[in-house]
């Protein structure tokens, strides 16, 4: 099919919105490598493929149209778009959070840039579930989707009500703070959960009291602080190390 | 003084381009808290100081003008402008690359976020020297400027011939690559320096030959990589860390 419809047009940019995302239970993917993964993660959850003629697709059981570059220009949330959008379902599946191994805590994520960057730290480190707060960036936000490189394919994300959550977890909960313990000098177990904060204001007060484990990673300079996807980034990679 | 003029809204909205600050020798800081790192740590750079009536300023030295939040929005290069405003000098001040500890070579990174990113982990790990290759992102970008978070009034910037420049080094270099040796079980040395690639590409072919220590952060997952200033911050960590 060749050609795509004022209709369709106007049903992929409504996506390009939380409001209409919530509503339809749909999101998009956008470029040739992260709709690949989509296609091979989670096939049965694409609703509709629009590609320019250079990207080859074909499939019976998935709708697709080719579109000109500049029709997927209008229908894009990229700046730089890619030869291919597709219309993905939202999953819908509970499933169980891991009580065993490293599981990521995230207090009030705002930006959609380190958000994603975090999902990609859990898939590379093997970590299964990333249990957000809900105030947390949406994790259909095309910017998440794109940043994560396909992580969201591959990570289990769930919005829970972090103290709910926290005070029935036996694991002991590590937070990442700026007067914790030195981390480098920590024995750090294969069960527990890595709680990080808000980009500006850290971890929120009300969360503090679950922390057991208070961590630090060591400054040797001025800055005030690292950016929270690098902060997570090295913690991780702490308790992964061992 | 209150109001700007015509003239001054033109040179500070010149300013948002590359072409202009590299004609001008002038760049953009924007604010309350870089601005008062500017003023904290390079106070002799600062030509020009635009504020709302709630940022408190007063210094003769310093030519200022108090404006209105939409005289601030008018010239500013963020999206949400807060409070303040300066143009300040670019350093010409040629200062010599520490021969000892550790430095980072970057090659070519291109995203402005990731290199501010990257020069606050230089600036919270103590390493007092960036070198870039001649395709990396400027240095006086806004969005590296802003997302620094100060580091770049801290740590030592230097735009060089990459290869020309490793092959006058006498510490050991080493290269994050995808098939280097596992960072956990090297003996890192104090003097050394860290090179890291290129966003989608990684290190040049022609940067190849001068590692000679390749680096990997080992996957336990599916991820294909990390982002690039989450590997550095790994990386730095585990120079730092013995």
């Amino acid at each position: 099919v060749t050609g795509i419809s004022v209709n369709k047009i106007k049903w992929i940019r409504s996506l390009h919105q939380k409001k209409y995302r919530d509503e339809l239970g749909l999101f998009l993917v956008e470029g040739e490598k992260l709709v690949q993964e989509a296609l091979q993660f989670t096939p049965q959850t694409i609703e509709f493929i629009a590609h320019t003629s250079d990207f080859e697709f074909k499939s019976s059981a998935i709708e697709s149209v080719v579109i000109s570059p500049s029709e997927l220009a209008r229908i894009s949330s990229l700046r730089s778009p890619n030869k291919v959008l597709a219309v993905v379902k939202k999953s819908n599946d509970k499933i169980n959070i891991d009580s065993s191994g490293l599981s990521l805590a995230l207090d009030g994520i705002q930006d959609p840039g380190n958000f994603g960057t975090i999902l990609r730290i859990a898939d590379w480190f093997g970590i299964h579930d990333l249990i957000c707060s809900k105030d947390t960036v949406e994790i259909y936000n095309p910017k998440v989707v794109q940043s994560s490189m396909g992580a969201i394919f591959r990570v289990n994300v769930h919005y829970e009500n972090l103290g709910d959550w926290l005070k029935n977890e036996s694991r002991p909960i590590y937070g990442a703070l700026l007067e914790g313990k030195n981390t480098y000098q920590e024995s750090l177990p294969k069960d527990a959960i890595l709680l990080m904060g808000n980009e500006g204001n850290g971890i929120s007060k009300v969360l503090i009291p679950f922390i057991t484990n208070p961590l630090t990673i060591p400054a040797f300079g001025q800055a005030e602080s690292l950016n929270v996807a690098v902060a997570t980034g090295i913690l991780v990679s702490e308790f992964k190390r061992k």
